[in-house]
């Protein structure tokens, strides 16, 4: 979610301010309804809503899975990269725990195969599984670039198909999740090359790995940094120790932008992706919503160099955009105040309801 | 919410070991969801839920509404007394944030009348008015005792009925929500004498008053407290500077109590009610989720002297229930993740569905 002072770099003043009265004049305190008000602010700027209008939210989940030649290569997660399969299945079976939060909250839900290791064996299902397949799982970017240029340049094209059909469809919120063995730490490495930081501060311990497991995977990601350039471009660290879902969830977020849709951030995966999105094209950032704040510990120090405030404060570290989709109850709540709210006539000292 | 450690106090350990072990074989790094994990425990425990069980949940929501004579007197408010009955037409009416809120959750509402100015004036419509009313408003806490022992005596039995009804319907969870122009006074009163903090430190500015209704409502604070004994007994607490509708949460928090009942805690006034429950009957607390740190300073210094995490951190400051009302998807999510994912069987490696 963003501050009144930071959507100011992003919206004009005067939509701003007329949106800002409209919230004022409803019967309650001033400012009382805390950071909901500036989600609701933003929602309406983002879906260009005027004051009085109903906020018409159409929202869709998308989780990006993707292999990653890391996890293959060497131990970094607690389970094996056939993992990544197996919670496809548990996905279109209904019984992860996005399942169970989704279905509380009726939201459209797909799975989009940004690239894994064992396609074949995904079962069939209610859940629609889009084929966005970049190949079987990344290299091992321990040794070698992860992504290749001609990879990066489809992923950029089925970001863009994934966005355009969401707009044809009419879908206003887009919520971002993911499921990749070792994908945190290609997370990690993108942060690192994005913030300077040194891997130790961007690496946790995922899945829940021992000290030497932490070792092994703060090593790798040292050395798919030192293939980098000084000042690395995003496609650059992309393509080193980047992942395939995370590529195509960058590209989704550039491309959904300007098309009035609202991009509903998740925990750390999604993050690095955002991080990459915003560096490619910094308008993306007015855009987002961003749901929680992970337990994982680099999680705050990407939202702190975003200038983001979380909504949730749960500590998950699950991803499957769980936070994103937990948030979203909250993004209706705003959206539900603003439209429905009556309205204090303080000149005539009565209240004017909607209808 | 409670910590595992807190959860200990209330509950049998042999049923504490027996749920945390169903939640850690969920398919899923140990953990991971976070504080959902500790509120599954707690609502599992509190329903007397198995390993297993669907967790089925029926809410009510009941705000509480009374007027006070400190806001009759003085401007301890920026709005005058006649707004609580305003408002419960406005909850009426369908105008409020609360209703957006509610509507979207679909959970039932009503609205009990502890004691107001002008029932009279209440509106016809679809929402219950329930009449529990101990009088026209409290006394004036600044210059004499607010409430009788009558009155409180009346208000014990009023949460009796309340707590008993509500169980007769099958609900086994009540979110607590209040209206009541001048009680943000009583129940920063109440904090200073259970807490023994200056009143300073209790008292905020409630629905936005300047500096000198700031110093005015402070004084008045003061010599409310003035009138009690050395360690006064929380019935004396209500009485000299509480309020019928912070009475009568109080008693039916206690009366819901071991009949299997959730009890969610929203912001300040009602956090000042579960303060005195908590005193008059310890065992309360084991049942208590709190849903929101409010954004009226003393709240935070409530919630830890209740050793309470709260579950959202949005800065609300409305009262209504409203952060209650909003916390109810992240519980509804508790429950739907305990009763529908799957388990993982780590012995033979594979992933046992629920149905």
């Amino acid at each position: 979610m963003n501050s009144y002072r930071k959507l100011q770099e992003y919206f004009p003043e005067e939509q701003i301010r007329k949106l800002k009265d409209a919230i004022d004049r409803k019967v309650k305190p001033l400012g009382s309804l805390g950071l909901l008000e500036d989600l609701a602010l933003e929602i309406a700027l983002i879906i260009g809503a005027e004051p009085g209008d109903t906020l018409r939210l159409a929202p869709l989940h998308l989780i990006f899975a993707g292999d990653h030649g890391v996890a293959a290569a060497h131990p970094v997660s607690i389970v094996s990269g056939d993992f990544t399969v197996k919670m496809i299945n548990t996905f279109i079976k209904g019984g992860a725990a996005i399942n169970a939060f989704l279905n509380e909250s009726g939201i459209p839900f797909e799975i989009i195969n940004s690239g894994i290791r064992n396609p074949e064996d995904i079962v069939r299902g209610d859940i629609t599984v889009r084929n966005c397949s970049l190949g079987p799982g990344t290299r091992d970017l321990g040794t070698e670039n992860a992504i290749t240029d001609d990879e990066l340049e489809k992923a950029a094209a089925y970001g863009k198909e994934i966005a355009e059909e969401a707009v044809s469809r009419h879908c206003n919120v887009l919520l971002f999740g993911e499921m990749g063995i070792g994908n945190t730490t290609s997370a990690s490495a993108i942060m690192a090359a994005l913030t300077g930081l040194p891997p130790e501060d961007c690496t946790g311990r995922g899945t829940g790995i021992d000290d030497a497991a932490l070792a092994l995977k703060i090593s790798l990601i040292r050395k798919g940094l030192a293939r980098l350039p000084k000042n690395p471009s995003p496609q650059e660290i992309l393509g080193a120790v980047g992942g395939y879902e995370i590529a195509e969830m960058t590209y989704t977020m550039i491309y959904a932008c300007g098309k009035g849709m609202v991009l509903v951030i998740d925990g750390f995966i999604v993050t690095a992706a955002a991080l990459l999105a915003v560096k490619i094209a910094p308008e993306v950032r007015g855009r987002m919503i961003f749901a929680t704040e992970s337990g994982e510990p680099g999680h705050r120090i990407m939202l702190e160099h975003l200038e983001a405030t979380p909504l949730l404060r749960l500590g998950l570290r699950l991803g499957e955009g769980t936070g994103a989709a937990l948030s979203y109850s909250l993004i209706r709540a705003a959206a539900a105040f603003f439209s429905r709210m009556a309205e204090w006539d303080s000149a005539n000292g009565r209240i004017i309801f909607r209808n």
